[in-house]
């Protein structure tokens, strides 16, 4: 670890990721060079320096081809994904805390405690170390705000104008506990649709900064990792059918995908989605529609009629679950549509997002 | 699965990959849009009429935020990697049997029988729909070919000059059998070292492409699974200490990997190092060292001395092994540095590769 500052603050818990210092230059570089991804000993270099200096662990220790994890048996969730939001940094976060939240809420939409995590770098050719190390050090502290461990990775590097700064994909496994049956075909007449929070925040929170674009309010993006907020709710009812968090297509894909996996209908009322008031402004300024804009720290969940107050307190109970709301229910008629209705009262079909308004928002 | 065309043949084993055909124009387009990374109504149609239709399993049948795997209690291996090779498709393999083998390589060189693996795509806008059925068939196969199951994914799309057609990130998870314990810090002195068969086939497969290089006999790329070959030695013998397969930065850079871990020194014989003389010439025209050439689809095996014929022998017997040799041992001298004795009789120190002679070679 020579060249990287560290320094253990006394009360970190023994194993856990110290502090971590930017080494730049990296062995006498400010920017990524292609023999960083050649294997050899550049990228020997970058792996010590940077990766294994802020991610430390036992597994990433043994600089093995793979991490070797003692697992218990069970049911565990598997999930992927990759990142190339534009820009790498934002306001509420970095392409780094999004890949590890992301990955992290996609196994807790599962119902799983997220465990282990991969993470995967292709950087452009040129990419300044410090910008790199920014990165690095916001999944670092995602990392350790969801209690997953980044435990293996890679790193390849692209030629300038081949890539765009960097793109990062995360893999992650995670338990879920005995008893615990969340799927996305299990929606049923007379649930009730909850929301965590507001809408759309981060992907206005994206593309006000892309666009120049400043509003009096700053917003910024909701990323943040939804395990602990999925516990609190599982942990106050035995009927909770779906959770899913409302990425890339916004909420109004979202609904219609669990819509067709259960062939039930939904009905929303537009009036109880919350959306915060310099979001909604932004959205009117630019032309979007809050609904099918994505959110990177919100979930929707189905619960059965008999719990969703409890659910819904439970909810509000938590830091990330503040503004919680029922917006709408599950209903035995007109299977696999959603119909919304609007604020003025009248009532339409909301569909799937088609078409792209939000290029690399996530 | 409307729109892909698909057939069972009457002797596949139930719930195994269908055979695939592109579904070109897929929903009218014969190009990859932005669109097809929205989330919204092409990502799905692009999901349902290509991946899961080539990939098609229970597990990605249930379209959830991860795969839900029923795991054993034990040592499981958990790796990733991303791809970005180019060309895409090169003599002997594409970007994704390299992805998928890959990966099944490193489970494999933990000891690990390969079990389930997630696949994410960054497409570049423009792309062909037929370019990306042609590799996404060659992960069908690899995948049928090494017994890993492809249960969960992602796709983004980045706008035109962002990208270069496609990179691939594959992680895997695979079950460790009780007993075997290999790990790159564990050769000792006295250990025999093997490789599986010649060097730098994928290196020169793919510069020769690149280059537009023309040689009498074809040169392709040795892609390839090696579980089963590593499952076979592992059968014949306990004291087999470390596995690794030697990819970007070739066989002289994972030697002085394992020296240093192992803290031990090497030595290697040039002489016993098998090179297909066609990729023995094309290396002297291109001016490079095989020693620093990758492969995808050979293993370093270091074995004590007592087992080393037998191992050799199952290596040689199987059809991934044939010119398997044994090119050196491991001494109690110069710890952590590789001595290589050269073909005409002198010694000298063989380094790791230091910059880079093939970017994007994997």
């Amino acid at each position: 670890m020579e060249g990287a500052a560290m320094k253990r603050s006394p009360d970190a818990p023994a194993n856990a990721p110290v502090d971590f210092t930017c080494p730049v230059p990296l062995s006498n570089y400010e920017r990524i060079l292609l023999a960083h991804g050649s294997g050899g000993t550049l990228t020997h270099r970058l792996i010590r320096e940077v990766f294994a200096a802020a991610f430390r662990n036992d597994y990433l220790e043994l600089q093995h081809d793979g991490a070797i994890l003692p697992l218990d048996k069970g049911l565990w969730a598997f999930s992927t994904d990759s990142y190339v939001v534009r820009p790498i940094i934002f306001p509420g976060g970095t392409i780094g805390d999004l890949a590890v939240n992301g990955t992290v809420n996609d196994l807790a939409m599962c119902g799983a405690k997220p465990r282990y995590l991969s993470a995967s770098f292709i950087l452009e050719e040129g990419l300044e170390i410090s910008e790199l190390c920014a990165v690095v050090e916001s999944m670092r502290r995602a990392a350790l705000a969801s209690g997953i461990t980044i435990v293996t990775g890679d790193t390849k590097v692209v030629d300038r104008g081949k890539g765009d700064k960097m793109f990062i994909t995360t893999s992650g496994i995670g338990i879920i506990p005995e008893g615990i049956v969340i799927d996305p075909r299990s929606a049923k007449p007379g649930d009730q649709i909850l929301v965590s929070g507001t809408i759309a925040d981060h992907g206005i929170a994206v593309m006000s900064v892309r666009e120049g674009l400043e509003f009096e309010t700053a917003i910024r993006s909701d990323t943040a990792p939804l395990n602990s907020l999925a516990e609190q709710i599982l942990n106050v009812s035995s009927n909770i059918h779906v959770l899913r968090d409302p990425t890339r297509g916004g909420l109004a894909t979202t609904l219609n995908e669990i819509a067709q996996q259960s062939n039930i209908g939904l009905f929303v009322r537009e009036s109880s989605i919350p959306v915060d008031p310099a979001v909604a402004s932004a959205c009117e300024i630019l032309g979007f529609d809050p609904l099918f804009v994505a959110n990177e720290g919100k979930m929707v969940a189905f619960v059965g009629a008999e719990d969703a107050d409890r659910v819904l307190a439970a909810m509000r109970n938590h830091p990330l679950g503040q503004h919680a709301a029922v917006i709408g229910e599950v209903t035995a008629e007109h299977p696999a549509e959603v119909v919304m209705e609007s604020s003025i009262g009248g009532k339409r079909i909301l569909g799937m997002l088609s078409g792209e308004q939000l290029p690399r928002i996530c």
